[in-house]
């Protein structure tokens, strides 16, 4: 990074790109004092800023790599820039300040991509990004009318930039990346001409840069900073995983599945802690433990799945319900996070409490990762499990590690991810046994083994449907998380919106292309299309898991490319096609590895789709084998069961590709 | 006033009341820069700022009357105040201000009225309130369908604040006012704890201050700063405004509802100009002159009319459509805004282009008051119109006197006012010819004889059905506006929702009880109930046309009290009864007069209302003669035809109070 005096002030380049452009007439960095309005609805946010005080630091002082910030001459300083390799340290003299906005330069014709795990835009320029973890939002498009009713019901709407996985990070198609080094409440505004607005509601430690000459090797990069995954375990290469919430039935179910000729992976079952019965209908039992009553003799159940090649999964979440008897242990030994008087803060999670285990306090974290990942799961023969909620701390609430809570709010996540990465590794299990992640933030990728794209509505819609997902695998890959996959027919069922076949199909479809496939009955299993209730549904998925098996070696040998560089399954166009910038918004189609191109059909009675194909490169499409020169679109008959989905001609895994034909 | 200096700062003070506490730690005074975005869609705006500086001058220099502050000690002055009596004079030296903040002390049980005509909440506090003049909105209440519909369509739903008549003026229970003297969009935010925050986007000239000791001092005080109406015509006494626009037919209609015992004063006949077809429906057609097709010999009938007593009214609007006569003259004459290439701007009004008559030109202003008004208008025997709109100023336009439509466009319902009042006074026939607005500013007291609350949903809901209309009469009246009147019936008929019998009558009803009834077929007559349809109805509006003509004596005194003094004629109930702070904020009841309160039926299907009597009185009940002692509420039956009235006991009017009793 290079730092120059100017006549007023300084600017900042990095091989040869000015990222900033600081002087008195247009200064680049802003400071304030803001009071914020937060409110929390069951993990949807209602947020404001009450910005007192917002000011351009016009006066300069350049001495070696520091920089001193004040708002005029003579004036005490307020910041203090410290220029290091691939990082603006920063330090606020000024102890009042609480907000920053950097104006990062920019050009008219840039890209931008990341921000976390993105559902709604892939390319975010244009566009003002709140990065705060809460409920995705149900809907997430105001002109809608289940956002619309979502929000009068429950505030649950959401929006386009609400994710349970943000992350203070993006690539520019400028061949750089940025990272804002914090845990607070921040904003990516991407729609000035000019230059990008980071503004966040701290000082933050540092803004770090990464500069590389092409998106692969940044991606490498930040990979490398983030943290990498271990590779997918040898099992899930077997099938599909079947989610089913019935009880013992589920095990029957299970049977009739595989002799429809379904290959199967694992069977999961959230339910395996037992049911609790409210108004909305029946919840988990949020005591984590085995549940004789819903699955008698379930540990010997395990075993003989084991034994038929067949894993086992659960779930679990950062609460316990005061009336499970974990809570009590765990109150006893102050495990919770407490109120302002030191007693346990409890949550309610509609009809029933629960306390927040303290991830701050290492005994806390460490018995959850012992007493209940270790011994109540791993140890009883579990192989993996939904890793729900993180999105949720309280702002309100006290912690043992003292930090404010509207700080570790966007932390929680990664501390969730974390607990359970320990549990495994106490077990030595990483790399076999799996949990799936919704929330994330800064970090997860170190910790989380696979993230799923949270919880969908059963439909096509743009911002809450099944193409939302291929966005949130794009954006969080480039991050650094390289396994994404998502509910089979999505999840959210609500104000009579279900799941149709078609629906169920189409989704499937996609999932055989990605690192898992894993089905989920829904939050309303009783009025939602499952995949054994429709001989049409059942073959047509069976088909789907055949597929996926035979791409078992291609697929191995994209988690190896995972492992040794950080590149992800699922990627952009342009992360291979850099000079091809038509790829640069295109987020409704990506290469699974390097050679292969999947344009999921993402609407409803589509017979044909349009797929850009990337230049200089020749296409063979799969089902037919008819071939295309890349560098422009191409309409493809898109009959349910084969998604339009392309491989280069002449690639390493190309007789593997041809006999899906035979499929 | 009273300026003191202190350590750090300044404070100011009226009556021993302080209004500003400004000093180094805790400004009251900030000034920055922002960059607005401002869309309009048919008269709905969606806005939002961009905060680039905001900065409380923490140093004070005090010279006599002048304070003069800057960012810090040394630095240049950015903004001097003149304190004069009863107002603070502001000067920007530095001249890249645009944005003013400014604390007003408040206590924390203080309550806050006005806002120009607030529909929603009378009294402000807890609540942020932006005012800009644009349509009301469509539901007004972002949680309700309609308003969702509204808004997918149009962007047209509106919100609490949304309003055709915004005011930077407000009355405080410390019995002051604060008056903010620009035409800038301004926010009046009392969300606040200890203080009021003013925020315009200009440097203002001044805001001025009135302190007394009584509400009613401090009303007279307003309506003698921003002028006074005329009495009321009277040939307004006679009955009701008859609303048809049926072409020649609504002769023949009103025949029939004059026999069914409808007392009525005048005929109003929008389609006067005639219509034109749209895929929307039936519009007016915009050249402003009578319609020969549409109204065969209009002028004679007019005449005859005339004779039987009852005056004929019209419709205008400041735009005029390119396809009709009138366009051409003043498109000629260059009477119209233009674009920023000196041609007409057009506006399109849905399927139909107009332009904007520029009424900072002053001889286009004299055209329109002379030629249309004038001439085509009061010349041909109108005696009164619905001047509508005043506030669509298209915030793009170039305007003659060379300031900044977006400055312009708060300003422009008063400048239609003052056109319409001035082709009044052209003929000598203010206080007889009455034009009703909706649209409104400072100012638009002085030339606007009667406003019209504008239109509701033809419904009881909250925020945009028959009770908002109570709250625009209250606030408007407290600024100085003394007659207030609504379409009897609502307006607004969208996605189904249409009038019933019971909300055509329960609103005749509250009319009965306000300076003018005036009935309107609604924007959809076909679809909704008329007074001429249904025999209850019919009966019903006829009995309380009765009920307003006996009470002509009594509202003409109001009216004369409105003249001498500019109360207005509906009050709230606190303005009489300043010690009984229970009535801050009642507003679904009024005070008619010192001597009645009105508490009309807001809701559906109730046969009873919980009334609050003021203190100190004792109140006898309209129609049974009930009498109670006021301080506390009282549950009142109130079928149809029957709203909670009272009276004082023993006041002038007494006997023709009595007398309604028989009616």
């Amino acid at each position: 990074m290079k730092l120059e005096q100017t006549e007023t002030g300084f600017t900042l380049s990095l091989k040869g790109h000015t990222i900033l452009d600081h002087n008195a007439a247009s200064p680049a960095i802003f400071v304030g004092i803001g009071q914020e309005r937060m409110d929390m609805y069951r993990g949807n946010f209602d947020i404001e800023d009450y910005v007192i005080e917002r000011r351009g630091l016009s006066h300069t002082e350049v001495d070696g790599n520091r920089v001193t910030l004040s708002d005029t001459a003579g004036q005490p300083p307020r910041l203090v820039l410290t220029i290091v390799e691939g990082a603006i340290m920063f330090e606020a003299t000024d102890p009042m300040l609480n907000r920053l906005w950097i104006r990062i330069e920019a050009e008219d014709d840039e890209h931008v991509w990341g921000g976390g795990e993105q559902m709604s835009y892939f390319d975010m320029r244009g566009r003002r990004f709140p990065l705060w973890t809460s409920e995705p939002g149900v809907g997430r498009d105001p002109t809608t009318e289940i956002t619309f009713k979502a929000n009068v019901k429950d505030k649950a709407g959401g929006d386009y930039y609400t994710t349970n996985y943000p992350q203070p990070t993006y690539v520019s198609s400028a061949l750089y990346a940025l990272h804002v080094d914090t845990t607070a409440y921040s904003v990516f505004d991407f729609r000035k001409s000019g230059f990008h607005e980071i503004e966040v509601w701290a000082i933050p430690d540092r803004i770090e840069i990464f500069a590389r000459t092409t998106f692969v090797e940044l991606v490498e990069t930040l990979s490398t900073r983030f943290g990498r995954q271990p590779p997918l375990p040898e099992w899930v290469y077997n099938g599909a995983i079947i989610g089913l919430k019935d009880g013992a039935n589920s095990f029957t179910r299970l049977n009739t599945i595989r002799q429809a000729g379904v290959e199967v992976s694992a069977l999961w079952c959230e339910d395996w802690v037992g049911l609790r019965q409210t108004s909305f209908g029946s919840r988990l039992f949020w005591d984590w433990q085995a549940n004789e009553t819903r699955y008698p003799g379930l540990g010997e159940k395990i075993a003989e799945l084991h034994d038929s090649g067949i894993r086992f999964l659960g779930y679990v979440n950062p609460y316990l319900c005061v009336d499970g008897p974990l809570f009590a242990v765990a109150d006893a030994a102050g495990y919770f996070a407490t109120d302002g008087s030191g007693k346990t803060a409890l949550v309610d999670f509609g009809e029933f409490d629960c306390g927040v285990v303290d991830f701050t306090n290492e005994a806390a974290a460490e018995w959850f990762a012992e007493e209940i990942i270790g011994k109540n799961m791993l140890d009883f023969g579990l192989s993996g499990w939904m890793a729900d909620f993180g999105e949720y701390l309280p702002i309100d609430v006290h912690l043992s590690n003292g930090i404010d809570a509207k700080m570790m709010h966007n932390a929680w996540p990664t501390l969730w991810a974390e607990v359970n990465a320990k549990a495994i590794a106490s077990r030595d299990r990483t790399g076999d046994a799996l949990f799936f992640m919704r929330a994330g933030f800064t970090g997860v990728q170190k910790h989380c083994p696979l993230l799923w794209g949270g919880d969908q509505s059963v439909d096509f819609s743009r911002h809450d449907g099944l193409v939302t997902v291929i966005c949130g695998a794009l954006s969080s890959g480039l991050l650094g998380n390289a396994y994404h996959h998502s509910d089979i027919g999505g999840y959210t069922s609500l104000f009579g919106n279900v799941r149709t076949p078609e629906l169920l199909m189409r989704w499937a479809e996609m999932a055989a292309f990605t690192p898992v496939m894993r089905t989920h009955e829904g939050n309303r299993p009783r009025e939602n299309m499952q995949i054994d209730q429709n001989p049409e549904v059942l073959s047509h998925f069976a088909r789907m898991t055949r597929v996926y098996l035979s791409l078992a070696p291609y697929l191995r040998s994209l988690s190896a490319e995972a492992v040794e560089r950080g590149l992800p399954v699922q990627r952009p166009l342009f992360l291979h096609y850099q000079d091809d910038h038509h790829t640069y918004t295109i987020q409704d189609s990506y290469l699974y590895g390097a050679d292969m191109l999947i344009a999921p059909v993402w609407q409803a009675a589509q017979e044909t789709r349009i797929v850009y194909l990337p230049k200089g490169e020749r296409w063979v499409h799969m089902w037919t084998g008819e071939t295309f020169e890349g560098g422009s679109e191409v309409e493809i008959a898109a009959p349910l069961g084969y998604p339009p989905a392309f491989y280069r001609s002449g690639c390493t895994h190309e007789a593997l590709f041809v006999a899906l034909r035979e499929i």
